[in-house]
């Protein structure tokens, strides 16, 4: 078993990683601080997990809750169903929210734990690849609004991770394609060796060999966690991890939220940061076809949408929360290895780049 | 103009007292960190003081959103407006909120402010005597859920405070008595000689004098914020400033929100506080006949609503959030001026002081 450690000072928390981890759950849990337990999982892992949790919690207060299935249920309103139950089953501020299930369910379990009370303590059971690289480290919590994403939450930071790699051999393939364009991604903003690895691993990662896994899941929270480290609230640094999401999230937001999976849209998202940093003359042309080639063999989409053009692209991309002043933020690529985020890029290039990549 | 500081470290912020301070809004706002600005009021106090307000903030990109008035609307579903307004108007992370109203404004403003693309900067102008003494210090922001009031929010603190005096002109005679219910909290818990001077100058307070308010006013705000100072969180100290408030969460919630004022229902829960603390045996029987009184002179409710029973009260307490692990924890007065927070109380002497008090 491998373990990561999130250093945030008195918010700091481990990331356990392994296959089988969900057998281990009471040895890898901490001393939690009452004596009640709310598992928030969805229809989907509901089946194949929950009664493996809720038998290693048997010594709890052990309530459930069970939402509907998808990024389009990441709202106010389904919120609200946490909430509910909370209340009914009369959790109280010693209360551990325990969010079993993908980004979604990360998301909304740590808004619902950031703001049950003010604030009640929370552990993430990621069981897809892209939570268990991305969502897991740094606290980002919250929900979706109609007019734009992630725009209600808090930071709030797990007491702990507990990543199972057994629970990615059931995930759909779709998924671990979303997954592995967040691990890319890591390669690509900060560590050239690693992006290398992949380049070199990346069929043993799409046949899901536990090793090679376990490496990819360690090296990227280890990443995240280094960068997260640095700059908790992304008051700076922190917002190289939006590599390719400004235009992810204008994918997403254009084709209603579900149609494309996150991770989709960040891996179109990345080819278009590449391509405006080759453009902008940062990036050497070879490049593109590294990225494209590794996103291909991830089985992710190098284009966006056909029926998005560039108005809708600038349109969506100008309420995205990267956004300062008007001026668009991305973040591009100095090197491999390294990114930087920028509002200045010459609007040609934008616009060039965005006709190359639909 | 009195200025009370809350020492809170990075999140410290000043308190403005004094009568006409609208007028003088831009020398008294902190340099913001945007150009943007949201002003959140509600249906009774826009006619009479938002173009003031927005005149002052001209400099602005200014855009306001008005709710509905009362309690009853302190509700997620009414947050989402604000969320709706802000995207609508595409305000991107460095927007500030105004918070112009009474306490619901205040604490939906704060969490809208603390949930808003996960945090942004907010500033309260309290309209009200309850809310220029009690939320307007201190950061607790939240909503209340039809299962319990204040179970959704957020510890988040205003950049400054500007409690305009003669706001309380306009305000109902309901509503200044409300706010009195709070002031005399204040002195029953930390200060003796506060509580004196509040039996000496009620009828002053009444009358609405500026003096004997400013007075009240900045003596209530350096109170809380020398508590809340102490203990931001509430993991100890802080629960003393619930005198009275888990009795009267009770009453609001049986009787609906809106129907009792919070500061009515406050008023009523201390003389059962005071009242369980003198069949303690931890308080002389003539704090019974000076708490009455006073409250009576600032025209307070000393009873609870007759309709509610034994247990009633008990089945809501013991959702309150100062409940833990089953145990009703009650604020109870050792002597006029010291409070202590305590789950170890006589089951008789709280049946007996629920039906004295009713």
């Amino acid at each position: 078993m491998d373990q990561v450690r999130v250093e945030l000072g008195e918010r700091s928390y481990s990331i356990h990683i392994g296959a089988g981890l969900l057998a281990k759950l009471p040895s890898l849990l901490p001393a939690l601080s009452g004596k009640q337990v709310m598992v928030v999982t969805n229809t989907t892992i509901a089946p194949l997990y929950l009664e493996q949790v809720e038998e290693a919690l048997s010594g709890f207060q052990l309530d459930h809750v069970i939402l509907p299935d998808g990024e389009q249920y990441k709202t106010l309103g389904v919120l609200d169903q946490i909430f509910s139950r909370l209340l009914e089953r009369r959790h109280n501020r010693t209360t551990t929210l325990i969010a079993l299930g993908g980004g979604v369910i990360g998301d909304m379990t740590g808004f619902a734990a950031a703001a049950y009370q003010r604030g009640v303590d929370f552990v993430q059971i990621p069981t897809t690849l892209l939570s268990q690289v991305d969502s897991s480290v740094g606290g980002k919590t919250g929900v979706n609004h109609p007019l734009g994403k992630n725009m209600i939450g808090a930071f709030h930071q797990p007491r702990v991770v507990i990543a199972d790699l057994a629970t990615l051999l059931t995930l759909p393939d779709r998924e671990l394609s979303a997954g592995l364009a967040e691990i890319i991604k890591y390669g690509l903003i900060w560590d050239a060796e690693f992006f290398e690895w992949l380049e070199h691993c990346m069929d043993r990662l799409v046949a899901r060999d536990i090793d090679a896994l376990a490496h990819a899941v360690r090296r990227s929270c280890e990443i995240k966690a280094e960068v997260v480290g640095k700059d908790e609230r992304e008051s700076s640094l922190r917002a190289i991890l939006n590599l390719g999401h400004t235009f992810g999230h204008a994918i997403e937001t254009a084709q209603g939220y579900g149609r494309w999976l996150h991770g989709e849209a960040v891996g179109a998202g990345m080819v278009m940061a590449t391509e405006l940093s080759i453009r902008e003359g940062m990036l050497p042309e070879s490049m593109r076809e590294r990225v494209t080639d590794l996103s291909i063999r991830a089985g992710l989409p190098v284009k966006g949408p056909a029926d998005m053009d560039e108005a809708i692209y600038r349109k969506l991309m100008a309420v995205d929360k990267k956004v300062l002043d008007d001026k668009i933020r991305l973040v591009l690529l100095e090197k491999l290895g390294k990114a930087v985020v920028t509002t200045n890029f010459d609007p040609t290039n934008f616009s060039a780049t965005l006709r190359a990549c639909t």
